[in-house]
């Protein structure tokens, strides 16, 4: 009997802990739900309404996997994944900022990255301490944009909405009057750092919505 | 000059090689775009509008990476989530049938079956030889539910709509007019041959909507 109370409390006790761990880690998932519900500036290819940045985030982990011969050396793609899985959980609180807004001037403002670091601090804050500090560095790898692996996936986030725009017939781009030269310079030179001969495909195929405008 | 000539030739060669891979592996991203617009019996956590199997799939994706440790030995969690984000892939030509519909027949049913493997042949069909087979392969193993991989991409998959219908109030068990003895055959022994400890957390919080049923 003795013997026996010190086991019944460990076993409560570790049972307590695997739940509060799983409470953690729900909350962290259900909170995730909320990114479905976070509209981008991008419609779907047939233009029929608006992208959500959930649903964004899978077709990119898609492009990671499909375009994998475009990346440069040195680059491991389950990590381009996993930081693209991972890479708009702050527009939860922030929402998605339009690379085209604000003149191309409201993406990389130093408000936003400030309101960003918070939201990485609340979102990433409910995991378990053996989680979300990796997951955040992940996210603030992909911000920085300097690693190789965080290189192609900005490349891949670039992209996307570029092939999306070519489909639907212009987009964003009519949207907010882009001109060749502001696609070149803030999508281009990213898209071209990371995957190079995919920005030589897709601008022989954006070009000709450029041509007169 | 004829020195010159094989070489530009090679040059154009490969140029025009380059852009029909890329132009098949467009032509499967922007199929893919489709399974967006795929419905589910499941809603967001609100409630407020059914939930897209493109979101579905990054949701779950995310779910493998956070409930990782609750993978049985052997697990690859990279390749659960690249199986995860193709899983649903041949709903875009069958769309999605819910694991309650047809007083849960219409699931694993033949047809429904050869319908799936149909489109599996018309979409991995769109990529590049040294992608598409592979790709389908993984899907393949997803639908065997017999590797490790596969059986914990199970569970998550039965996992998430459970949690959707916890934090909505019930959701598609309404709908459906569920039973506490069908969502353990149906669900329970799926979640808890690839996540022990995973179901008898959720079915905690899931038996309270059955208790008056
Ligand atoms: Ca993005």
């Amino acid at each position: 009997m003795t013997d026996g109370a010190p086991l019944e409390s460990t076993r409560l006790d570790s049972t307590h802990l695997d739940s509060a761990r799983l409470d953690a880690q729900f909350a962290f998932l259900n909170e995730a739900d909320k990114l479905k519900q976070v509209l981008r500036a991008t419609t779907l290819t047939d233009g029929s309404r608006r992208e959500n940045s959930g649903e964004h985030s899978w077709h990119l982990a898609l492009y990671a996997m499909v375009l994998a011969d475009q990346a440069g050396p040195g680059v491991n793609i389950d990590r381009v994944i996993r930081m693209l899985l991972l890479h708009d959980l702050v527009e939860i609180d922030v929402g998605d900022v339009p690379i085209h807004s604000a003149n191309g001037q409201a993406h990389g403002s130093a408000e936003i990255q400030a309101a960003e670091a918070r939201a990485a601090e609340r979102l990433f804050g409910l995991l378990p301490d053996d989680i979300g500090p990796a997951f955040r560095a992940l996210w603030e790898e992909f911000e920085a944009a300097e690693s190789p692996d965080a290189v192609f996936a900005k490349s891949l986030d670039r992209v996307q909405p570029l092939m999306h725009n070519i489909e639907s017939g212009g987009g964003s781009w009519t949207e907010y009057n882009v001109t060749a030269e502001q696609l070149h310079q803030r999508v281009g030179t990213k898209v071209a750092r990371g995957a190079p001969a995919l920005w030589d495909w897709i601008w022989a195929r954006a070009e000709r919505f450029f041509r007169h405008a």
